[in-house]
């Protein structure tokens, strides 16, 4: 198994321009980039903090993925992404297994990445990402 | 501020060792060090997952920190620490920006570190640890 380590921590927000000024108030984290990903139904602003990133979500609307996770659980802890050498090899790994996988293929996640998403009742309850950022 | 990075991520769960099996078989991790913590109510177990660190809880009881998080939330990510480098300066400092702290002062978290908890409130919705592991 090739996970490097943790990538990024995604948290979901409903205010994405306080929640960047919170986390580099208190945690001296800098704004690497924002955009706006209709598809995925969300604003998505990316954080250094020291050799980690933070991942801010803030939905698009109350019926997309982030915003229905908001409505059940507030804002907290989205997922967590873990980075990977070959996305293809370990989701096929991952699908002989016989882990529930949300993405069965790659796509592409935010700031252009190749993501894909295991289910959280292969992992007991936790929303874990793959991402390939080579 | 001198958060160098995420020390660990924590996950609450029902079965440790289940859990310690399903993180090594998904994601190679390994586990370095498993410990009950009486006081904190948890039986820990910390995995290496490449150069990340998972940390899964198992609460001792219903009425322990992390049984209620269970009860409330089910199994699931419960708090990210980052690494400081000098815990004291980061609460004071904290403190003086008037970020809700759970522990004013550093206290001795699981495997013997100097730790102190940020309120979720101060973060949105994001329970925080601070570490120092030097």
């Amino acid at each position: 198994m090739a996970i490097r380590g943790v990538h990024h921590i995604g948290i979901a927000v409903d205010d994405l321009d306080t929640a960047v000024l919170v986390y580099g108030e208190l945690f001296g984290a800098t704004l690497e980039h924002r955009e706006t990903v209709e598809e995925q139904g969300v604003e998505a602003a990316s954080l250094r903090a020291g050799e980690s990133r933070i991942e801010l979500l803030r939905p698009l609307g109350p019926e997309t993925p982030v915003g229905k996770f908001l409505a059940k659980r507030g804002p907290g802890m989205h997922h967590v992404a873990f980075q990977v050498d070959d996305l293809g090899v370990e989701l096929r790994r991952l699908r002989d297994e016989g882990a529930l996988l949300i993405d069965e293929t790659p796509r592409r996640g935010l700031f252009g990445l190749q993501v894909a998403f295991v289910h959280p009742e292969a992992t007991g309850g936790v929303l874990a990402e793959l991402v390939c950022d080579e």
